[in-house]
């Protein structure tokens, strides 16, 4: 393609609105446009990575045996209001109103449009397994759309439905496509993680997990060992019981004296007290008062953890939790937020295994103004319930094997993959008649890609100072063809013929014909980041031109009838 | 691909709410699957059709040099307001608030987007012309969907938009996008019609041309010379003037009487005129009363005419026409609806030529139950504007050539190429610096393309009593494979080996797997509709398999070596 023809309106300044490398860059390189907050124009070049991404998607969805189709985006609520989300989804469902006042929602995903279709179409055990999928743009209106393409509100997506028989069965779907999904971010040559994560808001029986691009400004945080291959979202990561619960009878503590009131004025967090005590925030008991599904809790982590808020909900067995507010906690404890303690609670009392195990600690003493210390658990207080409830920490001992000490990084979530099991066939009523003519609900699971975040997470794994690194697999052009001097006919008549020679070969050229001074275009080429770099320039009358790798390393000549062998070698 | 493991659910029944050949043959052979009225999924047979529609537009517009991108579906209602369409779209137009109560207009087309992003990102001359395109679902609330794919609610559509400096750069963009259009219907193997049309809603100074599918099913109709390449919509095809306005001096019909009363009483209609007076339509004047941008005037056409609505807007300079309300017509007559004539009326009366040229006619009295005869236009009432302003009718005198007839036909509109000028660009301010550095706005054209309404208008056009005809550019496969029986282990073999070495040479195979009756698989493959049929069945074991046309032609006996060679010269 003829760089003069084509509209990549790059930019000198960074953007002030952007705050990411990832969503800097690709407004600078002329690769999309903000239209309204979360909402983005893909331009020439950024259309052209992402139908990449989207062909790549393709090709393996195609491998593992799923079948593509198009459902639409305008959905009749009806059916979200037999899977019962209706109310579930809440504002991030963007919802209308048709010319006869009945009621849509506008795509976020599919799970009631698939069950209803195959329900409709599909009866009988002989059409199973079945994976279906598409490739299609999504709307979900995100509270804080932001990072460009990372938390849109208009993105496209490759969502999959299997459906099988049995739970062995949906097993074997599973896998495959974790298997595609593996396939897919090594073409796109990114760095990514499987974690274990927690089925959230999408609901489901069996196993989730989710895939990870690395990057520092990741929304998620992910813990990994370095000596196994366990790997989970922080949400789920499991923390080893550390000690053993110190019971009052029989124990070593028993002769020590009672818990002793420490006058704290005015002091209400770790740290202060921490300061105030001179004694570390792993001696001090945190007391926080939760709401489960409406009902006041206290949860007890150690005073340098933190609660883990999905291991509370899964304890409790409850649909949501969100910390009380501080009229709420104050009436529970009877003293201001900063004081409260487990001694003499009447609500349930959860405590993490590493406060069931403390020796002696200092607490809160539910009353202004004052700790309480030498607060022995499970002789001074004993909690109804001690379990994992805390966030793993980096350095935390691996839950699957012995060695390992637990890494934290941050990470992109750009795939995810889950056991639906029976949620959606029992509720819409999906089910087949198996090889006995019984009636059974399918088995079913989910498996989602963002296609247009991945761009946003290969250009934030894969940038230097001066641009975009794309990979060859993804790049825009594979290569930039820069003559220096389009006054120079010398020049010009090579780059043509190199044009021409590589575009027969199947090989995607940019060639950069505009009439502009060298460094802006060398700049501009660095920005976009094709992998290779060749450059017509004052040996083009002896046939010699510069090739350069976009990643780095030196600048080579090359003949220009070794052009072609070595692209074709790379 | 192996058919068993492909949801195709074909039907045995015609479905009860499908009017049209193309609806019903597209639910019966498993492309489509209705959601709500006017939203359709496409199933994995129907998608990979309008994959291959998709691709072939894509193709045609790279080739005529335009730029691929991809812009947002949820539009800023502001954009709207600034090109004054916000009003005029009316209830097509499907809006909704987002969670901050913002509003939103989801795309029915991107005029407004376009040429904001064009404003925003392109300023000079030396970037112009530019031809961007755009493949994407787009939403649009009819009032009657119908017919399957061919007027829905969610569709697909391939529009682009050109930009130039001047009228003859627009010119030729436009040229460039119609010579597109012309080999994208042909590759679909479509019979298609460019015809004349008008601008309408869209607006636009330049001109305009409707891509006509033929088909007796078509919502619009067609006027066509045989003699010469004249074709036009029938809203825009001109009448020629027939004869000679009379004018009431120096007139060969200035002696004869004056008008004469007819008492006819409750004979309303030009055909029971005709009956009770026995006297031919096109003796009698039709009088019209309409509102034109509020404003009523008198439309007479012959009594076997109709008016035209566009010629009528033009002729008056109004934005919008329609026939008045009984009461409000009865308060400019004086008389009930049937009796209207052009005598004595104060409201302006427009004639079209062929009453302006007409001796002696009948008319209404503006009178309850009487009608006048022996009215003579120019004489006993004077038209303020005489002009084309009647459908043309079939066998009219073409306006182009002097031999020809028209011939009237129903077509399907798939595509349509607007010279829309600076409608919008000066609306929303998109202007560029000439090389003199003065700011000069960009002259833009539009061109759509259904790719969704295409599938219909083929099948339309390509089916017979037992399913589709597909063309080989848009089968979901080249060839369809039946083995006669999957016990017989020789067929199995064959098919298997055929299947591999076909796909091998990179042609798509359906590979009909499912153990059903012979019968029942030839029943599916008509329905289904790919070109080439290969039965594999008796003479397996002697390597010959039977190859036949979908489209008709005998059954041929080919020896399996032959298979591939014979599909390749194909």
């Amino acid at each position: 393609m003829r760089q003069s023809r084509l509209l990549i309106p790059t930019l000198r300044e960074i953007p002030s609105d952007a705050e990411t490398a990832s969503h800097q860059l690709m407004l600078r390189a002329g690769l999309i446009r903000q239209l309204a907050a979360g909402i983005y124009t893909y331009l020439p070049l950024g259309y052209r990575v992402l139908r990449k991404v989207e062909q790549i998607v393709r090709e393996e969805m195609d491998r593992a045996g799923a079948q593509e189709l198009l459902m639409p985006a305008l959905q009749p609520v009806e059916l979200w209001k037999e899977s019962g989300r209706y109310t579930v989804y809440g504002p991030e469902l963007i919802r209308l109103t048709d010319r006869h006042d009945r009621e849509f929602a506008l795509g976020p995903t599919h799970e009631e449009i698939v069950t209803s279709l195959v329900r409709d179409e599909v009866n009988s055990y002989r059409k199973l397994p079945m994976t279906l999928y598409q490739i299609q743009t999504k709307f979900r209106d995100e509270r804080r759309p932001r990072f460009g393409l990372l938390r849109g509100r208009e993105f496209l997506m490759k969502d999959a439905y299997s459906f099988d028989m049995d739970w062995s069965g949906l097993d074997r779907s599973y896998d495959s496509m974790y298997g595609a999904y593996h396939r897919i971010f090594e073409r796109c040559g990114m760095q990514v993680k499987a974690v274990q994560a927690d089925a959230g808001a999408i609901g489901g029986e069996g196993g989730t997990h989710e895939f990870m691009a690395l990057a520092e400004i990741g929304e998620d945080t992910i813990a990994s060992c370095p000596c196994c291959d366990y790997a989970a979202n922080l949400e789920q990561a499991e923390c080893k019981p550390e000690g053993e619960a110190v019971t009052s009878s029989g124990s070593a503590t028993a002769a020590f004296s009672k818990p002793e009131l420490v006058h704290t004025p005015d002091i209400r967090t770790i740290e202060q007290l921490s300061g105030y005590l001179s004694v570390p925030a792993e001696r001090f008991i945190k007391t926080l008062i939760y709401k489960a599904d409406g009902r006041e809790v206290a949860v007890l982590v150690r005073g340098d953890h933190e609660v883990n808020e999905t291991k509370l909900r899964h304890a409790l067995g409850a649909e949501a939790v969100e910390l009380a507010e501080g009229l709420t906690a104050a009436s529970v404890t009877g003293a201001p937020v900063g004081f409260a303690g487990p001694i003499g609670l009447t609500v349930p009392v959860l405590a993490d295994y590493v406060v069931a195990a403390m020796d002696s600690a200092v607490t809160g003493a539910n009353q202004a103004d004052y700790h309480l210390s030498g607060v022995r658990p499970g002789h001074d207080f004993v909690p109804s319930y001690v379990g994992d409830l805390r966030n793993v920490v980096q350095g935390a001992a691996c839950p699957a094997c012995s060695e390992g000490r637990l890494e934290l990084h941050r990470g992109i979530e750009i795939g995810h993959v889950f056991k639906l099991g029976t949620k959606y066939s029992e509720k819409l009523g999906a089910s087949y008649l198996d090889a006995e003519g019984r009636e059974q609900p399918m088995i079913m699971g989910c498996y989602g890609i963002g296609i247009s975040r991945i761009l946003s997470a290969v250009v934030e794994q894969k940038h230097d100072a001066q641009g975009i690194l794309w990979p060859v697999s993804m790049a825009p052009f594979q290569v930039h063809l820069i003559p220096v001097s389009l006054k120079d006919t010398h020049q010009m008549q090579l780059a043509d013929e190199l044009y021409e020679q590589l575009q027969q070969a199947g090989i995607e050229v940019l060639l950069d014909d505009r009439d502009e001074r060298p460094g802006s275009k060398f700049n501009d080429a660095d920005l976009i980041g094709c992998p290779y770099r060749i450059v017509v320039g004052k040996q083009a009358q002896q046939g010699i031109v510069e090739f350069k790798l976009r990643s780095g390393g030196e600048v080579r000549s090359l003949k220009k009838e070794d052009v072609l062998p070595e692209l074709r070698r790379l």
